[in-house]
């Protein structure tokens, strides 16, 4: 269960782009790389290659297609994608508020507030939880606009799912994006000189960050949640 | 103000063990060399030949020497090995409790609670640490047994000083404690090998913890004491 991956995110940009930040990520110690794949204009790229050259730098691969309400772009091709995504033994995130089916064998189940996160936000993501809990989810993420340690603690405790991932938004927020894994969140992304995200720490950072966390894994106390 | 540093905590067995604790600490990355006088047997040793030492190696130093109170040993040179650290410019530790003058110009004056942490604890806190900040402390330090982080913060945010620093203690905490410098404290403690106090991590995570903090220091919203 435990567990701490780094995730870098990449914007597919081109197959050249995405091949040389596959090198980089392996290099600078990420877990997963994350192929946005909603940067790219066009038809839906062959991104295959580009999932065996991650795997053969033993990285895993995430597909990730946003759309524009998760600050993403919209694209004919998401449904297709997903499907290879899950032949390719990819995880994938989608949107939990619009899925109520699982597209992927690890998929996980995403939500974001891109507006300073309120009290009935946090009892959304109660729900969402649950409703990810039950479909069998991977994970439940939620990335949220929030400023102070106290939000991103009742955010964390919100996640009524045993694998959480947490992270606040927006520029400042870097400090507290940093605390996430050692405050229980299963991953933390970093980016490769280009952000996918606001407050997205460089990638190096997020790794020291979790490394750290993954060796003082014992339980606190003020994580029930995370063995449940 | 700001700065994140890592203290090597050294046992003063012998000049020979801190000489070789002093090159490694150094390679280790700390910031500072903590001599803890008290683990001495016999008379005030002549620790300026390694105060020196250190300094070569870009180290500074702290003299401590700690009561039983405080987990230490009673030795009966204690003021004459204070009064010998101020002379060569080291840092001193001392109990905030005991001390109604300072020892030294850059006096560190600490608390510890030894028993799980009480509300009336957190009172006594504020008002040792206004103690502290009228008598011209250079930094007001807390540690204390707690097991969740939301007694580390009300502890943190008890300290009614500009230059704080908090540790959890006992086994099991060594987590939050990692999460000290990213939360406002100025030291993390860090052992080589020998540890001298409970919860106590190794020296290099100490180094990571206080790096990656220092390489994000902007002020956060709930620190508002971090720059009184």
């Amino acid at each position: 269960m435990g567990g701490v991956f780094t995730i870098a995110a990449i914007p597919f940009k081109s197959p050249s782009f995405v091949e040389s930040s596959i090198i980089k990520a392996s290099a600078l110690g990420a877990d997963i790389v994350e192929f946005r794949l909603d940067y790219w204009q066009g038809d839906l790229p062959d991104f295959e290659p580009l999932v065996e050259l991650a795997k053969t730098y033993g990285l895993s691969v995430l597909i990730t297609v946003r759309d524009p309400s998760e600050g993403g772009r919209k694209v004919p091709w998401k449904e297709e994608a997903l499907k290879i995504a899950n032949e390719l033994g990819c995880l994938c995130d989608v949107e939990a508020r619009l899925y109520n089916t699982l597209p992927c064998k690890k998929t996980i189940l995403s939500v974001h507030y891109f507006d300073m996160i309120k009290d009935r936000d946090y009892e959304e993501i109660k729900e969402l939880s649950l409703k990810a809990r039950n479909l069998g989810a991977y994970v439940f993420k939620v990335a949220a606009v929030l400023r102070d340690l106290n939000s991103l603690l009742k955010l964390r405790d919100s996640i009524l799912h045993p694998r959480k991932a947490f992270m606040p938004m927006g520029r400042g927020t870097e400090r507290l994006r940093l605390l996430t894994p050692l405050l229980g969140s299963m991953f933390i992304y970093g980016s490769l000189g280009d952000s996918t995200a606001p407050g997205q720490v460089p990638l190096e950072d997020a790794v020291i960050a979790s490394r750290l966390a993954a060796k003082y894994r014992m339980p606190m106390s003020d994580t029930p949640q995370s063995d449940r």
